[in-house]
């Protein structure tokens, strides 16, 4: 029974070369999906700071508003290049992998196929056996048998030749995919990267050209507005003093310093 | 009754100021916080993906094998940046937007402080012009309280006047600390997406140069090795054949194509 032996142990090469895939390619589609889900709750906050800052920007002194808007901006460009990412990985990795598992039900369908022929080989080699052992010298039974093992045994072979070459195929497409994929992953990752990395260069030099000085002048401006509308109108209090009072025979007022 | 309305003007610029403050810095600090923990499971997923990709580097060809295992520690080098990445973001930004609360906290006391202030002066006013109503004749009466409501008035001044210094140094010191948070967070951002593609960069080189025909020639000799045994030893079925045996008689056997 070598020769099934050794069939077997080629058909479990080729079921741990799959197995082995499926597990693998399983855990890469789940991570790079969830990888996915991440940046894209990672554009999600990035997008209400964005918000965030363009509401702020509205509350806040000219200067700093057109920073902080202009800034805002510049972050929310980093978004979108988030987005093509997140989209990119999606289609050109998650989806990939997701194929493979197509393409492993269809192996392993042929594998099937395979234990399905070697099953029957099995079995009429075992049928072969009991006519040799019942009856020895029945020539023309065996005769039909041997020609039923040989169909078997055509068969058996035939489908091994078959499940030998989706393998090969199998595994020439997976050194191909898995070098392909990663490679795409990297790929969009690098350009994700490299617009990043030129986009806050851009938000470096807004918000180090930002000068508060002018925003402090505004703010200190719009503070004595407010307390200047005393000096006009003094307080009914003291707006018919009598002579006694104290302040009311100062220059100055109390408020005026 | 102006001054205590203008003052209540400029106190109210100076509230909304605060508020406005504590209302942005802390969905900032919220957002912020946000960001760096979606940072922080995008580098737990990577960090999952290198463990499998080593685990599975280990039950591939030697090509593969070492290609997967020179990827996934590039992987790790990007994680280990956006571990540096999720360090520095909660220091230079989370942090400091949280020690805006405390700088918020004591603007707030010193507004509560001039409240009260300005209340007393406004109690003492009443009183002045409840006793000029009642007794207008008692003028050591109306000197008293005069006194004390000029009392109040210097007080409540004094207190405007700390409040106002409190309110330009909160101004001035927001506007440079949004200034340099969010350069902090910009040049965070920077070192780690120009890490990130210079590894990438490598990472790159590592897949491009993999060459799967080494792998699949290794596949393929072992997927033969397996089926070789067989050749070395016929199936028992066959060891003594009849000699109608149709395949018997053939020189080669199916199985050997």
């Amino acid at each position: 029974m070598n020769v099934i032996l050794s069939r077997d142990t080629q058909v479990k090469i080729m079921e741990n070369t799959v197995s082995n895939a499926e597990k693998y390619f399983g855990q890469f589609c789940d991570l790079m999906a969830a990888y996915t889900r991440k940046s894209a709750k990672l554009r999600d906050k990035s997008d209400l700071l964005v918000k965030q800052l363009i509401d702020y920007g509205n509350t806040e002194n000219p200067e700093l508003r057109t920073t902080v808007k202009d800034f805002a901006e510049e972050l929310a460009k980093v978004q979108d290049y988030r987005q093509a990412e997140v989209e990119r990985l999606e289609v050109k990795v998650v989806e990939p992998l997701k194929l493979y598992r197509v393409l492993i039900k269809q192996t392993r369908a042929e594998i099937k196929k395979f234990n399905k022929a070697r099953n029957n080989e099995i079995k009429q080699l075992e049928r072969l056996e009991k006519v040799r052992q019942k009856s020895p010298s029945d020539r023309q039974m065996i005769a039909q048998v041997e020609s039923q093992v040989h169909k078997a045994s055509v068969d058996a072979s035939r489908t091994t030749q078959q499940l030998e070459e989706t393998i090969d195929e199998f595994q020439k497409q997976k050194f191909k995919d898995i070098q392909k994929i990663f490679l795409d992953f990297v790929t969009i990752e690098m350009v994700f990267h490299a617009k990043a990395l030129e986009v806050y260069s851009n938000a470096f030099q807004i918000l180090e050209s930002y000068d508060a000085v002018k925003d402090l002048e505004d703010f200190r401006a719009k503070i004595h507005m407010a307390s200047g509308s005393f000096h006009e109108s003094r307080p009914v209090a003291v707006a018919s003093p009598s002579p006694a009072t104290p302040w009311s025979t100062q220059v100055g007022h109390p408020f005026d310093n």
